[in-house]
């Protein structure tokens, strides 16, 4: 990887913080070259426009993702102890991980009715994460862990759930107790769908 | 109330709509005036800054949700049939209310971390919300249709993560089944909570 290309992944790491705070809609090239002390033309010159610079950060922080949460996740046993561990590492993905929380939740709301691009890439990334959860209770199903009758998607649906409450808890109401009432949610949620509870 | 007053309330109205699409950041006195086709001037003579539009919107909409949401399910029967009324509700709201959905779900990622006034404003109405479940919840649980050992403040965050997960479904993975996986996760909350399940 040349000097550019290096550049230019610091800048798209940057760049993910800043959005984590104020949006992906907040990074205009004009504020980001403000606040990371760049020039507006050399900012230019690695992105075009606003919209690829978004689209940049979104596959950056899905790299991330993939890198921190999912694949570390799945090197963990078949069945509920992967289920586990996707839970627990979303959990410090977004307390750690950026300074704003999970990019994706604010995303989420920003591009739910905003058509294009940028949203296209989101909602992939998203349906893949959705998938992904899915899958590991199906395993968990299969592995005897879980009941026959679980139903991934709506395990799915219910562990997001969880995960987005948590970042309500945590970022919006600053409750101290977020991550204790996310762990509680998760473990009701996993002795209901366990064959020996 | 006096024709100015009628005319204010009207554009809050408006105002409210375009923020459950655009953000309530999105809600610059320029765009607005654009998108309603209003003189500028004349909506600065009704609110003065950008912030100040905010806040009305945002107790505007928590009046509407009070109206629409919050108090006919308190005229429910206390216990079981004013959680999943508070539940139903909520659904109703964000599904038909507004063309973006749920206006708070998409400001607590927008504030979540820009602190002022307007933060508070909607910190307080989301803490109310919370408050409320709980409280449902606690009664549910006097009248003998939760089980003594359920924390009301446990469910509250187990519904509050249905309702975030039902937006989410809904509006940004337009999935189908949105409500049906969201008013299944309600009723498994309900069924781990019951005295008899």
């Amino acid at each position: 990887m040349g000097k550019g290309a290096d550049t230019k992944q610091a800048i798209v790491e940057r760049a993910m913080g800043v959005a984590s705070l104020v949006g992906l809609e907040g990074l205009s090239i004009g504020a980001l070259s403000k606040t990371l002390g760049l020039s507006k033309s050399g900012l230019f010159a690695h992105f075009q426009s606003k919209e690829t610079l978004q689209i940049e950060v979104l596959r950056a922080a899905e790299m991330y993702f993939i890198q921190r949460v999912v694949r570390p996740a799945i090197a963990e046993p078949r069945g509920l102890p992967r289920v586990r561990a996707l839970f627990e590492r979303w959990l410090g993905w977004s307390e750690r991980q950026l300074p704003g929380g999970c990019i994706f939740v604010a995303a989420a709301t920003e591009y739910d009715d905003r058509p294009g691009p940028v949203r296209e890439v989101l909602v992939q990334a998203q349906r893949d994460w959705i998938e992904t959860l899915a899958r590991a209770a199906s395993i968990a199903r299969d592995e005897g862990h879980f009941r026959p009758d679980v139903d991934p998607r709506q395990f799915a649906f219910e562990l997001n759930a969880f995960t987005l409450s948590a970042h309500y808890f945590h970022r919006l109401l600053a409750a101290p107790d977020s991550a204790a009432l996310a762990r509680r949610a998760f473990d009701n949620l996993v002795t209901r769908a366990s064959t020996h509870p």
